[in-house]
């Protein structure tokens, strides 16, 4: 068998797990959130990240890597939230090789509309059902992988 | 703050580990699988499973689960697949309603060519640097999400 033959049963069982969440919890994230605000769940990312910021403003270099993504996939998502006037951009007036990603109001609005839906959602499926030890395993767990990834790719 | 008012800092953690790991992850298994033999991860799991098979034969719909997939995306892949010719697809000689997907000569040779460099890049990533505890916390946790996601779809 051609997975078999290089994992334990008990790590097989935890990377069937894992590649399953990679596999359908993005579409189930995305679905949820089209539902709640019509935006993809990365678009709500990039929103609400923003939204964190009391100016509703970053550096798209940050906000790439709040969120995890590439900046070529940032500024593609970007560009489709200022068409919406969801966001906008404007050169960085301390640096004009940067760039600043900004809040609309719309943007704003949208976002803490869609907030309770998604936080219920994330509650239900993800939180509420998980004990304190496996949420702090999963955290350590996580940021472990994440932390290879970056040194593989650097 | 659009998070951190519905989350507390241990929940939050967790929840920003798992979907860096959800955005980052599949993104590097892609790229590491195009390296290795030209193929996304989600051909090359759809090619796994059937390898695993002694005939490299499964129903389409027994696929999709095994693969985590939609029948619907499954069958788009299988699509592909066919046209590469490494899978076949025919009719379930004991179920006109149902397809086979099979495992052609060359899809067999492609993933048993492919399964060294990733079940090395999946151990260097995520298995060996994670202790024992945390893999089947990691299993455990998974695998309620998905029982969670199943439950709120069906």
């Amino acid at each position: 068998m051609v997975t078999k033959q290089w994992l334990t049963e008990d790590e097989r069982e935890a990377w069937v797990a894992l590649t399953g969440l990679l596999i359908k919890l993005p579409t189930a994230l995305d679905a949820a959130m089209a539902k709640a605000a019509g935006l993809t769940y990365f678009e709500y990312l990039v929103l609400a990240m923003l939204a964190e910021e009391g100016d509703g403003r970053l550096r798209m270099s940050i906000l790439a890597e709040r969120t995890n993504g590439s900046l070529s996939r940032l500024s593609h998502v970007v560009r489709r939230l200022e068409k919406q006037d969801l966001v906008r951009r404007e050169g960085a007036p301390e640096d004009r090789r940067a760039t600043n990603a900004i809040l609309t109001g719309s943007g704003r609005h949208l976002v803490e509309q869609a907030a309770p839906a998604h936080a219920r959602y994330v509650r239900d499926i993800v939180i509420d059902g998980t004990s304190a030890s496996d949420l702090s395993s999963l955290a350590r767990v996580g940021q472990g992988i994440l932390d290879r990834l970056e040194e593989s790719a650097g």
